[in-house]
């Protein structure tokens, strides 16, 4: 059931929870590679589980369909972003929050990079209804940092002429690099989330202080 | 040979030199509905030409493969975004400058985001030679921002802790949006062009001036 040594899993396996049979959390690692190598449509159920040696029938056992996986993946990956930014400290200066949220946005993403590729560009595999699902998990995830840069607009300790816009800009800082981030780089996560944070609090116009 | 009308081809057509045949515009055209719908992998050369009514042996008259084809579209997309930037005017203010080449690369890549998501999501399915050829094109265009930002930064008007950084992160505000923005939204290229070039010129630390 290991996956092959060559297969680059990364940080894919920390993703699941632990209630999770030990073979069920070894195909959605291996989902989550097939998936970002080939794409949702062309990976097949044989794939998934030739990679850790079994056979396509195993799947089955775990989840209903191959849609049932990404479904899966997808919202555990939403969860767990969701859960980084949440955790994040607020200790009622607004632009050190916001630069926290950014830097939890973009340690987790940069990552968690492989599976999160999956959970941005895959979404059009899910049924209707986990869409729907998946669509309001986002909506909690925006919602986070749009209630943090609203607070400071209305503090005045940033210049925000349109709070959506700048907010899903600050969110693609963290997202776009999904497409091009690796491990082996030359950024870490950590570091990466720093100059973004500071990048971040620049657009939203943050006055000078504690940053 | 036409595209039925249902299918949003948006400006997806504008992108073929006229030196082709209309069939192979159509193949084209019909191709990256395709890819961005499935995916590459999942796409059929039955799907690409089902959708304008031809054969799926017409493919082979006009390209070598459905590799080839997916090759065209994503070195011809490249072509035009950086044909977009590099006709963007510089009458010596660099602020104006990087400001007016954000909006190139916000206006192409929001009026063309059908193509240009298959330009970006789907570089896995070309060749090792072809995805070279693609690689250095974006050297090319990422090398305008660049030359254009640390002219800024050596003039004093932009303050930029990392030049390769900032520019990745300007060139993600542009990117992303292929994955979110749809012609049917609140914003038109322009009006959202004009908010990111702000929003760039705020991350790159422009002093005030002409912006």
């Amino acid at each position: 059931m290991a996956l092959p040594p060559d297969l680059p899993v990364g940080a894919v396996g920390d993703l699941w929870s632990d209630d999770l049979p030990e073979a069920a959390r070894a195909l959605l690692t291996s989902a989550v590679l097939c998936f970002s190598r080939m794409g949702f449509h062309a990976a097949t159920t044989r794939d998934i589980t030739a990679a850790i040696g079994l056979s396509p029938g195993a799947l089955y056992v775990h989840f209903p369909s191959k849609e049932g996986v990404l479904y899966e993946i997808v919202r555990t990956g939403h969860e767990r972003a969701l859960e980084a930014i949440r955790s994040e400290r607020d200790d009622g200066d607004t632009r050190v929050y916001v630069g926290r949220l950014v830097t939890g946005l973009v340690v987790w993403h940069a990552r968690h990079h492989t599976a999160a590729r999956v959970c941005q560009y895959e979404l059009a595999g899910l049924s209707t209804e986990h869409r729907a699902a998946v669509l309001e998990l986002r909506r909690r995830f925006t919602a986070v940092l749009r209630s943090a840069v609203t607070r400071g607009v209305r503090e005045g300790v940033f210049d925000v002429p349109d709070v959506n816009r700048s907010v899903r800009a600050v969110v693609s800082l963290g997202i776009d690099l999904v497409r091009w981030y690796s491990i082996d780089g030359a950024d870490s996560p950590e570091a990466l989330a720093d100059y973004y944070a500071e990048l971040a609090l620049r657009m939203l116009g943050a006055t000078p202080g504690t940053r």
